[in-house]
């Protein structure tokens, strides 16, 4: 299964904060999160990356929260302000 | 279906920062977000909300990327660092 | 005697940041000194102001460094990186 | 003369918002003004030492615009917000 490690993470946070305009968390998360010095190649992280990862993610959750253990779906409640499992 | 929006976005990244001892990030974003203002409840939020979503959503689109059109399941290759559809 | 506040020297570094481009120490020195909510007439302060204080102060303290107490000059060490009395 | 340098100067300012409690300022002020691969010794820099020139140079100041040129002293209007000669 791919597992997102530490670093990768905050890189993907790094290059949500430049894109949306937060230049000065961004500057001190490069340097909090040692990421200047870090060997991920930007370019390869594409355009709005963390956005999609965390929306496939409500997505998917949502799915599961109205899928009932049959398989039949329900009429669940999903909040993203909840706990997740 | 359930969409997040910038605001929301921006919280669990703040917590996010927290949660990993980046307080100078944490503070930065606060401000430059306008979350001090914000009138999402933080004990809604739960512990590691951010990276629970992004790993759902790996997951999810490792999935995806394993399936064939037919639902027959295949070798994909699935990266993290790269473009998303 | 005219004596400084700390709010007033808050505001000074304040500017010397600004006027050095450092964009980012200023943002976050706004905030964590509240300075954003001061009443201080930005435009009252003179560009340069803080280094004109320092500079002015230095000199002083080199002009005592290098008198006897009987009002003679002598040949003394001053450095800005040593203890001030 | 003695004159300070612009490294010397940041040093100071990141100095005072240290003991001012400004961590986070202090934080994203060394990594902009390049101050933690700086050779300065932190130890040769006294407690309190920029507001002791500033208020070193603020005395001065005052001094001079309560002069004339005769030297006999004049009740001079002296006030730290005003442009500095």
């Amino acid at each position: 299964m791919t597992t997102i490690t530490s670093h990768e993470m905050n890189f993907l946070i790094f290059r949500y904060l430049h894109e949306s305009g937060f230049t000065h968390s961004a500057f001190v998360l490069g340097y909090e999160a040692g990421l200047y010095k870090s060997n991920i190649d930007g370019n390869s992280v594409p355009t709005g990356a963390l956005i999609s990862f965390v929306q496939k993610g409500l997505q998917y959750l949502e799915m599961e929260a109205n899928l009932n253990d049959d398989g039949t779906e329900v009429d669940g409640d999903f909040s993203l302000l909840q706990p997740v499992d």
